[in-house]
């Protein structure tokens, strides 16, 4: 039955279709009128893909229309355009509202049995209806990940080194270039492709022969994808495709998609939480999907998104926290990167730090600040006491000072652990047992990345988010001692003196 | 109260039971007829092991009767024979249908208050109603689990350089052979152990003194389970006792119990995949307990089950895909074992593989294929098509094809560090560095080791299942490159030449 | 309008709401009466902390009154005293009614806008409702696990290694004394902090400037808090703030946040295990609330509190196992701690125990046992009846024999392999490659460490909850005799002479 439709033409199975009246609005499963083109979208993609139409079907966005969704008070609202092209305002926001955006726009822009399509939802497009929302994002890190990556020398030193094949010749390995799908399939797979556009192709499929865009770098969902249009970043890596559902993007297990161990071991320390021990053991009984989310009656414990992006309001409506997409906004301090902790940057663009050794760093080797592109004393107790609102939802005011007063120390004697490490490496490049031309390449200077990228990494998140394993024996004091200890030895197994 | 029942006479107890009429059914929790013999078993277990008997009456051999269950439509019946034996047709599948099967095959078979009691169910006696699923399972590697260690001279090299316990002696270490406890508690438990029975043993049980087969490595769910009966496999390894839940058996955390990090990552890599990010945060939104499976309506993302096994309609009721058992029927390439990625092998018995120098692996140290005991092209070509209409319920052609091409390169560029590594060995072994007699003992080769059985399986894992911090910093690439340079440093510090 | 109560004079604002007639008993969701204390600490905290009242009223102790619960059968009841103080017995068990006891007993007492509030609730103060689940727990080991470790000299010594920042100077590495800070982060986050009070301060609160107490390790939930009332333990720990569910607690998330890898592997082996595969798929149909808990009908699988605490009984409500807060109850032997397995000690306070050697630890260097502190046969095997009854509740006599019987070996093999590496490590300290003064500071012992504190332990862990990946390649026999290798290639590469 698989191929039972193959051989039909499909032009000929289209206007078949038609004919019997099946482009009419259909919609088993809601009440909303679509348009035409989304439901000719859906009269053949039911066949075709039905697991994106069928997911669609349970979204939200199949269920209201951007007109209803005006009419909504303030609070409740999770469209934050006060105005929506009229075209859009009567029908559900279906495959064609989404995936025709800005045609001019879209390098990926084709003809698909008569209609216009975009491949790539893009957040420019979310901004039809969702512009805050989009711009938020555009203003934080996450939006220039590629970037962020892509245009530091120092960060694709450490890319090469990493993924690129070896070749052993007697026991001298040479290390390549690493080829574009393997660096797809880690750092941009988090941090985001840039998906180019290579012409069309023919592909076969289940109704016959049709032309698509040859896409590169793609699928990918990377926080900071580089779309066809120009814009970055993608909303489907915490809303997926296609029920678009904010109760996804607040659960842990959507930021646990990049997010852990060993070089950034949020989710795995969330879990390890007082926090994350009330959620997972009562998710059942928290209102995952409640705009505005309110703090006791909504969630019982917060989630990722709880303290880092959602509006929070008491159960008598006083907002707690407003709503944000720029996941920076709330955080004063940058507890990992290269190679100590350090303010949050100014912009989210961080390739045009330089730091004071000419380098794209936040900071030194040495751990002085590039403080021209960190944000000042003023903006991070701003940002800090936007968090603080948070954790009062249920938190007195000595406790969380208290709280931020451990953090403060924990990040200070993580520093100062890395800072022995380095030291250490400088004691090998200056004594010559190792080569500081490529910092990241000798077993030396990998422990060193393991004290800064791992563990040093994961005692300060430990701190931040109460997960005592992670700041112990997982990637915590343990290893930062350890790994020193290791550090040392090689050292004195090259028969370096001690001075 | 515990043991209030245990000086009564056992055989007392049961003329008792009987002369009140509770032998008579009566099942609080169903309507179905019990055959008198299961009657009999749960009187006396409700007492003595409740939890399996309240587990067994939520499951849906407690609910229904093979009769009933015959009437259903070739899709949606769970029963793949054509005829069940006219005993058991109008009863529920209860204790004794399922304990009784075949007892002359059965060296577990046992006289247990009159009945004859098969200690261990295995897949042939589920056969009696599930015909398909056991011959389609009896193909697969999994079956063949055990013989695919214990007969493999080269795997047990590996064991025994595992599992036996070492003594010291001054600075040497001398390694004993692993006991079949600790081969029971490691390897064994997943790939199944060999259950032996040793004739009876007289047990003290709060119901009095009782005789029983003595069985050996039991108990055990290992999916290549060498039964008393025979036969190969453990049906509960999936469907566990004494529920034996087809929604079990689809959710992630069954395969989770074996396929983890770090030689077999696939639920780990799930975990952090946008396939699970969805289910893990929907979970209570899927019809876990559907038969057919239909794509969209009734799962909105894949669990391992998905792609592996079930049968999948789409909404309309096509055919995406046929149930099967055999869990390398949708696999054409096997991307873990000895050494290196390799096409699936012919058959599930591995052991008689034979590469290029002899040995029973499906490629050679350097990576050749034993290209007679791998499947071919054709067979590759369509296992591969039958994947890719699973991931077409949802995606499209162009994503599928640019998807396995990624996969492709990707294992073959794990392949390439493999054979990096595997160079480094043979220039130690070459330069006497060390011995290739047992080439798992040494350092160097335990290095070796870790590069092909735990990081080039995690990369090409998480290359396969989208899960990029498998590919990365979590036993990726990052270990690929690292363990190298531990390698190359290892031989430095030999005082091995460079060439 | 996070601000807009600031600038109200505290003093007059609660005048205002009484004058109102808020402080009236106002609880919209639930019909039990308040006291007007804790009404008075509602009709502030609602607005200052809501997430705390919200999570509070979701409780049982909001949903009804001592004398209610001192109605329920014995087996129904949650409340183990068969008298409650009079004053209790008509009202929730509110805000004030836990903060407000043995105030004299509290150093951290203090007048609170006109009431004598604690800000610790100590188990001494749940005692007054909960005096046998208080007092079993004052006997264990959980209850003194500050001491165990603060008064140990050797765990010190790890503890030093481990948490103290490092100095290096040229390539010598200099560790400084670990802070507060940071043991309050890693060892003391699961052990329990000593909380202490130093005198008050003043906060800046929503509500003005108040005077609280200023509490040094705080807040803390580890399992041997010393309170400041000089109880010991956090009940909080395992029945989190402010729903105190019974459901959280028998939940695996809940010990799930201390019991971890690689040091205490319980969570990750139960969610790999059988038992964990069961739960975690059928989360949604247990009845994780029912008191007493039914084997079979409530539970289908048993989570760490049913095998290690709960009040089990059969469905026809025959005792299986008596409620128990002492966790090592139903324990014989300890599979962890320094260095070996050995019987579970006598007292709950381990830092009395004295080895062959004078140290304060249960066995010596070599594996002999301080006897006179572990406990004998008879109770070892008095305990190990009251889990068999457990396992009972759904395995056989023979099984639950096998199984025990394969722990006891198992373990003897972990500590042979124990053995074999303290015995490398006697031999650097007999040749002086190492330096027994401190055992845990340089490489080969801290290779020695990693042997018994993360790969005997996992073992032990794994054979006892069937988890074979931990048995296994992770943290299992792979690592035991990988590590011991990486140990004996140290000493040679140090040139010791093999004997």
């Amino acid at each position: 039955m698989v191929t039972t439709m193959r051989s039909l033409h499909l032009a000929l199975l289209i206007g078949v279709l038609m004919s019997l009246g099946l482009s009419q609005p259909k919609n088993q499963k809601t009440s909303v009128t679509l348009s035409d083109e989304t439901q000719a979208c859906i009269d053949c993609h039911r066949g075709v893909t039905p697991g994106i139409v069928e997911d669609w079907l349970t979204s939200r966005h199949a269920q209201t229309t951007p007109a209803e969704a005006l009419k909504k008070t303030a609070f409740e609202r999770r469209i934050s355009n006060e105005a929506v092209p009229d075209g859009l305002r009567p029908v559900a926001v279906g495959c064609y509202e989404c995936h025709s955006q800005h045609p001019a726009d879209h390098r990926d822009n084709f003809d698909h049995f008569g209609y216009r399509i975009n491949v790539v939802v893009s957040p420019n497009d979310c901004a039809t209806c969702h512009r805050t929302e989009a711009d938020q994002y555009a203003d934080g890190k996450k939006a220039h990940a590629y970037g962020n990556l892509e245009d530091n020398a120092v960060y694709q030193t450490l890319v090469r080194v990493i993924d690129g094949v070896k070749r052993v010749d007697g026991m001298k390995v040479h290390g390549l270039d690493p080829t574009p799908t393997t660096k797809h399939e880690t750092c941009y797979a988090c941090h985001g492709t840039k998906v180019g556009v290579e012409g069309m192709m023919t592909m076969t499929t289940s109704l016959g022969d049709i032309e698509v865009p040859k896409l590169t770098n793609w699928p990918n969902q990377g926080v900071g994808r580089v779309n066809p249009d120009g814009s970055l970043g993608a909303c489907t890596a915490c809303h997926p495709r296609h029920s678009f559902s904010i109760a996804v993007a607040r659960k842990p297990f959507t930021c646990a998609q990049c997010h852990l161990e060993p070089d950034v071991p949020a989710w795995d320390i969330y879990r390890e939480s007082k926090h994350g021990n009330i959620i997972l053991s009562q998710e059942g009984q928290q209102h995952w999907d409640a705009v505005p989310w309110k703090i006791g009656t909504d969630l019982r414990a917060p989630t990722c998104a709880t303290c880092h992006s959602s509006l929070l309001v008491s159960p008598d409506g006083d907002v707690r926290a407003e709503r944000t997409h720029n996941f920076s906004a709330r955080l004063w301090t940058r507890i990992f990167g290269l190679i100590y902790s350090h303010p949050q940057p100014k912009s989210g663009n961080t390739a045009i730090l330089r730091n004071a050794d000419g380098l794209p760093l936040p900071t030194t080797f040495g751990g002085q600040h590039a403080a021209d592109g960190l944000i000042g004393a003023e903006e991070q107790a701003h940002r800090k006491d936007a968090m603080t609102h948070v954790c009062q939802g249920c938190h007195s005011s000595a406790v969380t000072e208290g709280y931020f007063g451990k953090f403060a120390q924990t990040s200070a004697e993580a520093d100062s652990m890395v800072l022995a490490a380095t030291n250490l490496v400088r004691y090998a490049w200056e004594k010559k047992i190792a080569d500081p031309a490529n910092p990241f390449d000798e077993m030396i200077e990998q422990l060193w990345v393991k004290e800064w990228l791992f563990y040093a990494n994961s005692v300060r998140y430990a701190s931040a988010m109460s997960g005592p394993d992670y700041a112990s024996f997982e990637n915590g004091w343990w290893e930062l001692s350890h790994t020193l200890e290791e550090m040392r030895e090689l050292l004195e197994r090259h028969g370096a003196e001690e001075k």
